[in-house]
């Protein structure tokens, strides 16, 4: 198999994803309004992951194409729950790519302690041999949802996806606590979003007459 | 007027074709075969740049969207004068977007003696409140061509678009020597794909049989 | 006062600290060793953020270049707590710049919950006029304290540094639920390191002869 | 041989030295004087270019680090041909590094026609093991020298370093051309500094009464 020629497409798709996600992001600053979006990151799955993870699943070589759908992956990241729904169906709305999925880890978070939203697109990406539609994961989370994931995966990556169970109850001990976490920071969003109406009224009221210090 | 909100897809845009040109780049190399694009850049016309072509053109500035086709500004550069119609065609082929019009100061140089290939696009760029299409200019030139244009162009600022008729004769002598710079390497070109040719067909010949010291 | 030169060594320094921290991640990578640094992030401060800080600290304009320590700021994102520590001793040990202050706000925790290293340095970057010493900070904590003070950064703007009392002391339970992550993730910590050594014994025992089916 | 931790530190230094050079170009830029300096590149040699190098000039793999000046290679390209000179005794006088040797193939220009001006320096790294001292090539030409030589090179590199001697005249006839468009450049220069030299006097002369319309 020549896996450059191969991974090739998916590295152009990431790049340009990057770039999209990324110019939302800067579209909400210059609009000065609050972004959903926190950062983005992308990355073509290492060939060793590709071959394990076909090898997990069963999954023959001509299949991979149709069938791996986190090839190319891309990963937004939020501050508040919220924001990843928001996020979600901006995605949804785009027209230069079409969602084929949706999984939905954080109203059905996995046993592990796993909570993320997943979405799978079908990109259409222009290569010298004319245009290519391949899949692509985009997922979205919020910042503790990521810590999380991360230390998850780099214990995992370390015990070869067998981490003892002692590790594992401490881990779910750390997902409830990432949990109470977003929970605290979505109750203070709705404050924020309160404070910030009453602040506006009060603008539009001194526009009107009054000085009241403000 | 708002000039970041206005400018912003047009920063977008850029960015994204950026992406899009350098991947075509990668995509030759990785297959080893000679690139047509020896390197891309991009830029966004600055505002005042802007103003002083609105004012000199006599275009009110509601129209500028509609008829400034530079706002969006690509460069492919290449080493063959061949190589600017290759991509060229290439650019007609692709699906995320539309060639409007082609203009060819290569056969049909500018009186100053600037060459250049320039292809206008309508590109469709997502936004936080919806898909705008936009117009851009992607010139195409050799390296040759580029060197002249780029010391054209900082006199042209440098005496306010108003060269001295003496060092404008020198300009044209120069891009006359940039011209035969061109047709020299034009004829290399040639000797080069027929040598290849010879090459590739030794090379056949060796795996059928014959190593002679290949 | 010209900002824009003013601050143009501030940027490249910033721009030249980055590549090195990244650098220092690559590095630890190529080697498989695990590496303390996450992520690396830096940028200036903004002029309207110099200004309010000097007005606030009531620092006369002439004394910020000396007293003001972070107008370039960089940050190391760490998984573990105790990396933190070991980026701060590999700092200290570089000789492309001198450490000339330390904050630990972990063993010395911020009255609101803020918990992070900073570590003062004196860089020198060589400008087209000569070389020029000036002052940057490096923050460097965990991705929980990062996570933690992201937000309560958006709420001080969101509040122009005016929380209101209620959601104050969310944040501090936040703050605590992060640092009972970071706790958490410390003993794990330890565990991966034991389970590695036992790993590490095995292996080099079944080189010299038995094959327990590790 | 560990290639991937022997070039490391050359990349770390490539990445380093990348964006020292083009920040010296920003500097000129924001203080809106003439950039010596029009664009900046820079690679790591490729493995297998360090083997052809170490065989064809019988140098012993343990003395390349020591003998082979140019496996971190940066490239500094200028308008005019007395930027080379400008930027050469900028590079001269920084202090975090130091210029080593010097070999100015512009007046003394190659056989093939080659014409360029490479400064090697000594430059200190820092790694995760200490400072390493190590030898880095910085190439400083024109536009119209760069564009003779990456042709030269391709074809150097298609034809395996023996070019055919028909070719090889060509090549030295477009030398030339490219030699006498950076003379009538320069002369152009003379023309430039004259001129504005003469607006600058007209400015101040305005500043003190009269308004002549400029």
């Amino acid at each position: 198999m020549n896996w450059e020629a191969f991974l090739a497409p998916y590295q152009q798709a990431v790049d340009e994803l990057k770039v999209k996600l990324r110019g939302m992001r800067s579209q909400y600053e210059y609009e000065s309004s609050h972004s959903p979006i926190e950062f983005v990151t992308g990355r073509v799955k290492p060939i060793s992951s590709i071959l394990e993870k076909a090898r997990r699943k069963q999954m023959p070589m001509n299949t991979i194409e149709k069938e791996m759908q986190d090839i190319a992956g891309l990963r937004v990241v939020c501050q508040f729950v919220d924001d990843i729904y928001a996020v979600g169906s901006m995605l949804k709305n785009r027209n230069d790519f079409t969602v084929v999925e949706e999984k939905d880890y954080i109203s059905d978070k996995k046993e592990s302690g796993y909570r993320s939203y997943h979405i799978i697109i079908e990109y259409p990406v222009e290569t010298i041999h004319g245009e290519k539609l391949l899949l692509a994961e985009i997922q979205i989370r919020t910042l503790a949802m990521n810590f999380w994931a991360t230390n998850e995966h780099s214990l995992n990556y370390k015990y070869s996806g067998q981490i003892p169970v002692k590790i594992q109850s401490r881990l779910k001990r750390a997902a409830e606590a990432a949990f109470r976490l977003d929970e605290e920071m979505s109750i203070i969003r709705n404050d924020i979003q309160e404070a910030q109406q009453i602040f506006r009224k009060k603008q539009e009221k001194n526009k009107h007459g009054r000085d009241n210090g403000f």
